[in-house]
């Protein structure tokens, strides 16, 4: 828990030099535009701590499995988005000393790093003196920008009270490296470099073994009191840049504006890297560093527009939100059926930079809810278009028959984890895949992408589940063996009662679509029918599994057991252990860990989560008062989930606790792991929150509803959504709510219960 | 499965060259002498498939662990005996063509190696034509002396069909690496290097990290007809040898002897390494190579008379139990207490050298039969030095007070295994060493152990258990969660039934031995219960537990299960398994397996095994029924318990079945990886069936039972055991059998349920 980002609506400020806290803050103050990002680090050489980090959406490296003992089925690989071109780099001396926060002769007096969350940008300002009492000042500004998404613009600026010498190496940066690399190993090669027409340095390189080629190239210029400075350019394999070499009178500015090209062969073609650079670079240096923040601005107004959460009376919980919905927009932009969200985005290496079922559970509805509907569309056709490997996946794991299994962690649809209790067994993920076609068709309608797509994976996920169950002769049902659930603090359990319910689920709803596609779209069934080798027992099958599954559920008080001998245990709840032994996966042994009752994260609550209506608010209630005492919450997904259901239980102050740890987990690094990256997709969570837990917004049937229940400090909670044709504003104040009706025709929804008709284009107040 | 050694009683030959076969022929053909030892690697330069290997007991090196996702308590290194200098190394040109096995200008015409079992030395007999015609032969023998631990010996002769010129490096090679090294380091480094008394060339180095010292020194001589050949000698840091180069007419043979000393600081000060090697290998040179491989031979027949088993009728089973016998006191002959027994023993890097329960389960029981009881009490002791790292570990893992995890792995009593399913949840290894102290002192009667060392041991694995175990509510007794039992097909179950009973067993038979130290050796009890920390209220917590223990048994059936859930798996038997599909491990995918009934290696039968009186043989032979038919004995252990149980379930065929299984595991590489090494501690197995099985010998109170039930083929089984203070011949027909008290008093055994007293050095035959 940490405390030294100050609270404002729509700046995160650190302020003061804080050596220890760095990690964290480059964390916090990463910027990116859904195609690049990077790292809140300095401009400057550095050589405190630091974890360098500069990423190219969907550029990776497959660094080799490392494992203490093989298990037959562990991938070769794990995919990983890698540290990339560090396009921001100037190396500087004043007065033949080298400029750089951690040195001991950049004696800081004044510094403050900003992140402006409404324009997009960040901000640096730094005052220090040097050892020949030189007084400096350098103030910095730079975005990846949102319009031009291979571009990054910098404006940095130096002064000083006397007179100073000032060296500037203005450069691109390729020599970079993984921090988390298995076995060390570089993971870029050089190609070429060079300097075109006179003024742009740029280095083209790729990635080893997948080859992905990338060119950065740059302009720049300097100018005191609007007089230009002149440069010289050199290259290397790895390096390629602007020297300046001038004097600065007491008291002017020296002005530098660089502008980076960063462009990878996923967007172009590598033979017209150069001139497509320069196009940019050009256009860049006409417009100017203002003209670009200025465009930044108008781009990250439109998204404010539709995405913006307006919470008044709580200016913590406004930063908290806004900043989570920053970092998701800085990651994923939903133009790119490509890319994925990562759990750290662009602002570590953790994760790899991976997909995890985190975007289905928790980014789908975020993105259908504040964004076009081609961009939850877009993350549906990433896993259609990686139905063929989740098909190989299974058959590596002897389930075939055309079953798939999704991966845990993947880039390109390959299995990318290895820990066999992970990869092998937490096989709920593939639920999650069916259930993000399923929410995304309820929520956007777009019941055509099921015979045009999503059948093909309903029918492969229900296929697997077909043939993972097996029969059990005691019991007389089916049964699930060694899987691990959603709380991965429990391994290889057998009955975990969230995936055999989520399992039953896939079953029944793929059964139900397959019926809608054979009959509203036969032409596409048959395609479909041919294509996966259709036999029509295959439905008998999953009805009876469907119907005979197995839960595992307490004799005594009735509640569904998260697995098999869940009650065995020893149940004392987390209130009751020691402070100094938490977070107990840093403080206890794995075993420990595993046969006590702790949970990580929502896992029989998961359930309810997803499947709230198919129980009643009292079952709902028994088993988040069973379940939430003995949750650790050591998953940055669990609390927001905990959040909405602690309002449907009716426990607002609970809801609202857990809404605090989601939406500032990172701005007060509440997990002790900031430093190590945000946590991008837990922010999708906080979203959820507010949408389906304080504002209660749920689709039934058609229909949205809402059942406001707003956090008692809250005096306005103010926000957009989209639903099918509809772009809906919601203002809901204490009884007092306003709903209007921005884009589409008339819509009815449901508040607290009542039906409420908001025409075309007008609004409606309800008391 | 292969089947290229030729059966014969004393001999394990190979004929013709077989690269592809190369590594398991080194494998096979390893020598040791308990200190050293190494495979069967050619002496000269060799480029074909191989795995050098020379081994250097007690002296390894810290490897760091190699694990993908870190778990907390794992450890930071795996302790590997490492591959050691080269002793051997002879680097040959003839007629300038570099003499090498897998080179296609050598033209194997005939190959033979062979290990003389009997006098314990390997032989090898190559002849071969270079591409100028000329026709060479080449034989080799050499050993690791059994008298003079620090002494290798080889004698090499060349011979020719024409007059050559032969060149030769005769050297030392501590340029060596392992090929299991988790981050490719090398692990020695080398000191200084040198030539002694003009003749002697020597190398000093040391492993990195531990630091153990090693000296390597030699001397050697060429002769051609008694006529000396002159050497000149060279050193460098890691490699020291002598140069020969002469002429050698045809016909004749240039003899060459080499002697080797190999010191390490475990048993020589490195100040007089160079004097203490001199001495050696003068007095070696001066003895002579023929000399040395007599006293070797006589080395080896005063370890036959006491261990050789003798079986008429079936020389295939004749040469497994000899095969087996002899890698054992190859490995290990008891006369150190910091040494143990790595599951590859000298023969590969598998494992690393390390100490598992094998050494109690399997290996004890076979010293205590057929060597000086002080070899059985060296390995227990072992263990009991270990005590203190066995507490830390426990604390490791959150279990305090004294209590006691011995690790699955180690070296030097810390943990080096990393998988979290064995390392933290395979504990029934505990057990296994307080069933060790058991069977030591029932079968020694060396009663006064228990209040010297082994009290100690058992209080603090009786602690462990009685902190590991939970109470379960809803059961109203304790249970054990999150295990591994031996079955490593299965990870973190729960109710092991085989750890539970061993658990209750321990907790009792510590509660026992704590009585009677108490009363008989008070003195003892005073100094141990100071410092354990003795509460007198621990023996009640534990009788407690012991009574109220819970064992997961089939309603239906009133079978044991192996653990909670068993019988919720599809039981189909092994039988109906396709072929290709075995071994399970090497074609299906870890989850496949974990979800399946397969089982690896005796699990609850192992608990039949140990603590068989405690059951009726109807009980035993209905779970052997029930089990064995779902075991696929993927492991080295499983075919020699199930052979014992099987003659005790009056199974006679499968018993021989798995005996031949056991015996000639690796002579017919018989699961496909003795090219890794050899199953050392696998082979005390295959004494085991044939003492307790087929001459179902037993300890039961004071005295030794038999119930031989021989094998069809065998006309005559003889061995001889040592027990208690007698040493007894046993030479069993069917039918007739014959008892010689060799050593000692009167004793009385059980033969087949009738009492026989055998007067002090007299035979008594049996009808």
């Amino acid at each position: 828990m940490k405390d030294y980002i100050r609270i404002h609506p729509w700046e995160i400020r650190e302020e003061g030099w804080n050596p220890q806290l760095n990690r964290v803050s480059e964390s916090l103050f990463s910027i990116g535009n859904g195609r690049m990002g990077q790292r809140g680090n300095a401009e400057e050489d550095f050589s405190g701590d630091t974890l360098p980090g500069s990423y190219i959406g969907g550029v990776y490296y497959p660094d080799k499995t490392r494992v203490g003992w093989w298990k037959n089925g562990y991938p070769e690989y794990f995919a990983k988005v890698l540290n990339a071109l560090r396009w921001q780099a100037i190396s500087l001396k004043v007065n033949g000393f080298r400029i750089d926060l951690a040195s001991e002769h950049c004696r800081t007096k004044v510094f403050r790093r900003s992140l402006n969350m409404q324009e997009g940008w960040l901000g640096r300002m730094w005052e220090f003196n040097l050892p020949d009492g030189t007084a400096l000042r350098i103030e910095s500004k730079r975005c990846c920008h949102m319009e031009h998404k291979d571009l990054g613009v910098l404006q940095y600026r130096i002064s000083s009270d006397r007179k100073i010498r000032v060296e500037a190496d203005i450069y691109l940066d390729a020599d970079v490296r993984n921090q988390d690399a298995n076995y060390d190993e570089v993971f870029w090669e050089a190609h070429e470099s060079g300097i075109s027409s006179g003024h742009m340095p740029w280095l083209r390189h790729q990635t080893r073994k997948t080859g992905f080629r990338v060119l950065g190239a740059q302009r720049c210029r300097a100018a005191i009191q609007g007089r230009s400075q002149s440069l010289t350019f050199h290259h290397q394999p790895l390096r390629a840049g602007a020297l300046l070499d001038c004097e600065l009178e007491a008291g002017l500015v020296l002005d530098i504006e660089k502008f980076a090209a960063v462009l990878s062969d996923l967007h172009h073609a590598p033979d017209a890297f150069v001139s497509a650079a320069e196009k940019l670079l050009n256009s860049a240096v006409e417009q100017g560093a203002e003209a670009l923040f200025e465009s930044q601005a108008a781009a990250w107004a439109r998204i404010w527009q539709e995405a913006d959460m307006e919470i008044e009376g709580d200016d913590a919980a406004q930063q908290g939100i806004r900043f989570n919905i920053f970092q998701l927009f800085q990651t994923y932009t939903g133009d790119d059926a490509r890319l994925n969200i990562g759990p750290k985005g662009f602002t570590g290496e953790k994760y790899g930079g991976s997909t995890y079922w985190d975007t289905e559970a928790y980014c789908l509805p975020f993105y259908l809810g504040c964004a076009d509907p081609s961009v939850s569309r877009n993350l549906l056709l990433y896993r259609y278009k990686q139905l063929d490997k989740a098909i190989e996946n299974a058959q590596k794991l002897g389930i075939g028959k055309g079953a798939a299994l999704y991966p845990m962690v993947t880039m390109n649809g390959e299995e990318c984890h290895n820990e066999w209790e992970i990869t092998f067994e937490e096989i709920h993920r593939n639920g999650a895949i069916a259930y993000g076609i399923y929410d995304y068709v309820r929520y956007t309608g777009d019941e055509a992408y099921v015979p045009a797509y999503g059948l093909e994976v309903l029918i492969a996920i229900a296929r697997y589940w077909a043939q993972r169950v097996s029969w059990s002769k005691p019991r007389g049902q089916w049964v699930m063996l060694g899987v691990t659930g959603p709380n991965e603090f429990e391994n290889n359990v057998n009955n975990n009662w969230y995936t055999n319910y989520l399992a039953a689920w896939c079953l029944r709803y793929a059964a139900e679509q397959l019926e809608l596609v054979k009959h509203k779209y036969p032409q596409d069934w048959q395609r479909i029918a041919a294509k996966v080798g259709w036999n029509d027992s295959e439905t008998a099958r999953w009805a009876d599994i469907a119907s005979n599954m197995y839960y595992p559920t307490d004799p005594e008080s009735g509640l569904f057991l998260q697995q098999d001998g869940f009650m065995d245990k020893e149940l004392i709840p987390v209130s009751e252990l020691s402070p100094a032994e938490r977070p107990i996966v840093e403080h206890w042994s794995w075993d420990r860990i595993l046969r006590s009752c702790y949970i990580k994260q929502a896992d029989v609550l998961q359930g309810f989560y997803f499947f709230e209506d198919d129980f009643d608010r009292e079952t709902l209630r028994r088993h988040y008062h069973f379940y939430e005492p003995l949750t650790v919450h050591e998953s940055s997904l669990s609390p927001c989930v905990h959040s909405i259901l602690a309002v449907a239980a009716g426990l607002p102050d609970k809801a609202y606790e857990f809404y605090l740890r989601t939406a500032r987990l990172d701005l007060n690094d509440i997990n002790n792991d900031t430093r190590d990256g945000c946590h991008i997709t837990s922010m999708a969570g906080t979203w959820m929150t507010i949408a389906k837990g304080f504002a209660g917004m749920r689709v039934r049937g058609q229909h949205l509803h809402f059942e406001p229940a707003l956090p008692a400090a809250w005096q306005r909670l103010a926000f957009q959504l989209r639903f099918r044709g509809n772009v809906l504003r919601i203002a809901l104040r204490r009884g007092a709510h306003e709903l209007h009706n921005l884009e589409g025709g008339d819509i009815t929804v449901f508040v607290s219960g009542n039906k409420v008709q908001v025409p075309a284009g007008s609004k409606v107040q309800l008391a």
